[in-house]
């Protein structure tokens, strides 16, 4: 049988803020990528996704970001990459303590925003990145778009990677995204994004901007979550998989945090 | 043969900025309370000096805070207990990333400034230190003030107390500090200083402002390390202690980080 | 007639996060108290808020408030006074330049969250407050509670003081405000609070918790802007005030930053 | 005879951490570039320098920066043009509350870091710039490196621009600085950093690295302030320049603040 995973980005609200509603999505994602504090994500808020992400069986990842509050890490920001992988396992330490507390682990590292597009080609962040990933736990493995830098970087430092493909975005015919802003950039309509995902799933290719057939191999899918209908669009992604006779569950599937499980 | 802990605060810089001389107090202390982020501490300053002090035998302790950067965690905060919790699970989190790569754990946790002032007092706020401690690790000891809130509370819920002395204060006949602005508060003399240390670890007494002799039991006195002097204060201090025939040593003696230490 | 300022707060996004429905808003009230900064209001949104609100005639307040981002401004601070003062300064002067942009000045301040609530009785916060507002314009008012230290002390100083009331929180007998969590501290029904704000303005009174008949005097009436109805409920609360004869404008009446304006 | 600016970077602290002797190199300096609390500069901090600034006749200029405290403004961000020049903006009209509060207004706009060096090339970010300083005032002049976008972008905008040379750098015979890093990047010397500054002030011309000649033509020349020797230098630097004859005077020479300046 078939599987995947569903990915999305959880805990991204900041104190006063929140963006998505985090509730439900909990309830249809396999792996949930949980901020950290540097693009979003107060403790208070990284204890409760994490402890509600454990309860219902939901992989906990710890989604880094450059430091910028302001620009919600999606600026991309030249640090250097020493620092970098310092912020990374800042990060990574300690959304891990509320994951323990939770009785689980961080189980994967998903980089975020500017930081996620950047490390496709930005060898040296890339490989701040997975020095950072490495030294904290060789075990932990790290998501980013197939042939991205830091996964072939990952590959060769032995850190297991995460091939992760978009349920709502628009892909070029070269396999890239198309960059937002132009038309097929988002897609919104969540019947279309539905099949486009089971079709990906279950036979590896999904249509290209230009109707062509692209090869798209992924580990797990990600659903944005902080766009008005996200819970609808997900909730149609997961039936339609499921109608499908597809296995939604997490790529980590060693044991939750318990007894028998992996974690140590 | 009689033995103390002197501690100090280190990695209080951020970014661009640094405050004492870590590399030369880290020759000098037993323990080290290293800022976490949230009144100083960015994470390559976390991990330069959780290294370092690991490769010295210093234990490192968790300097907990307020998040204040801009008042340096000074000023009290009328956190909500839960929030206050979950800040310092976070910030504790964080540096044990540092200390477990550097091949040791965080060995205790003092909280910081105006948050070691109101946790004196500050019921609700002394048990929310304590329950994150004890959510975190219930063996991992708290610093603070002998007869403090804190203290007391983690007695009663099992956490490991170690109980501070201050080397550059002056004390009231109450056993509280001279408030800073009034006179006697601060003492910059190294051989008073020193002077003071000695017989307050080897008869259990220090000379009140008045005078009189006050009982202070201490398992770990704090020098200042933020002032012109303070190497050669704590130089001073350590010196005088050791010509005393008093042993210098962390009050946490658990092996220190190694195969055969008590470190999980 | 009878006339009445009616204000809210606007602006209370950071970067990626908003909260209330600034447009809608800025059609139903006189008077914006645009955050600065601090508790939340990234140069952006001020920008965008502040040349709207000036395009429609509504003034432009600085709604000034404690460094706390992650606690938006709601947690009391023991902020050094002199310190205190240079934030409020620091803040009005950011506004002021996005609302001189606009044509037109920052018309008032008034303090947010935590600061508002501990100037009422904090003699010392209070009077840095008012010291920043007179250094930097002394004919700009200040806006607050009836009977605050805050208010009391700008009037001393000759400062414009501009006395609050809150549309949907009940009163105590004695005129202060249910504490939030108790029953009655906050009133959702639109058609009672429209009901009550016309009494309170036509009538100078308002039945307070017990029913009894409570005296408050107000130059403008806050209704909170954060809350799911916030927008259904001040247009209730307008339309109720125009409905009975009231005169909706803003307690400052100057010209609008045009030529024959007042506003240097 | 022949006249220089000196400009140094101060009010560089934030909270508990200062940089530069401020006081010092006020007695130096004719022109003072002060930190608005994007990379550095609490509002005390900006207040203190502020006053001392215009008390002694010391030009202010707004150091504005990207929104960095943690890497202290000197890491590029790839921040939107638009986002950018509300940034300037605000920090921009916060020091000018200062600045008149000091009895004077803001003389100048000098980017700061990593902002700098950005709008040398990068035209959207060097545009934003100089259209924050056109609304705020176009009689405000924007310092920047000679041939840099940004001065050419300004001087087609009819905002006054500035050029600056560098006492303490080393010039390629290109006529840009020698990449930090690089031998001969920093000068140390004060002697000779105070031989060239007379020449380049004097002659107009520097020797670069390579010994050939090169013409700098400056209106301003920066000192560093945050490097151990930097009073020293400067003093060096003022003091060669009085002797061969130079007038050290702000390039800002109208009235300093008073009632017959030009400041209205």
């Amino acid at each position: 049988m078939t599987r995947i995973d569903l990915n999305a980005d959880l805990g991204e609200g900041f104190g006063r803020w929140t963006l998505a509603d985090d509730e439900a999505l909990l309830g249809l994602v396999t792996s949930a990528n949980v901020a950290c504090g540097f693009h979003a994500g107060d403790p208070a808020t990284m204890r409760a996704v994490t402890r509600d992400a454990v309860a219902r069986g939901v992989r906990v990842g710890a989604h880094v970001s450059y430091r910028d509050l302001a620009g919600f890490g999606r600026r991309f920001m030249e640090v250097d990459p020493v620092e970098l992988a310092d912020d990374v396992l800042y990060q990574l330490a300690a959304l891990d303590g509320f994951a323990r507390l939770a009785g689980d682990r961080v189980r994967y590292v998903k980089p975020h925003g500017a930081l996620y597009n950047a490390i496709v080609h930005h060898e040296a962040q890339a490989r701040a990145v997975v020095d950072a990933v490495r030294a904290y736990d060789p075990a932990l493995p790290v998501v980013g778009l197939p042939g991205s830098a830091v996964l072939r970087l990952a590959d060769a430092a032995g850190v297991p990677t995460v091939r992760e493909a978009f349920a709502d975005r628009g892909y070029l015919p070269t396999g890239e995204l198309v960059p937002r802003g132009l038309p097929g950039a988002v897609l919104h309509d969540a019947e279309q994004v539905a099949r486009r995902v089971v079709e990906l799933v279950t036979s590896g290719t999904v249509p290209a901007a230009d109707g062509s057939p692209l090869r798209v191999e992924a580990d797990s899918v990600c659903v944005h979550s902080d766009t008005p209908g996200a819970v609808g669009l997900l909730g149609a992604v997961r039936a339609a998989l499921e109608d499908a006779g597809v296995e939604v569950r997490p790529f980590v599937d060693t044991g939750a945090g318990t007894a028998e499980g992996a974690v140590p």
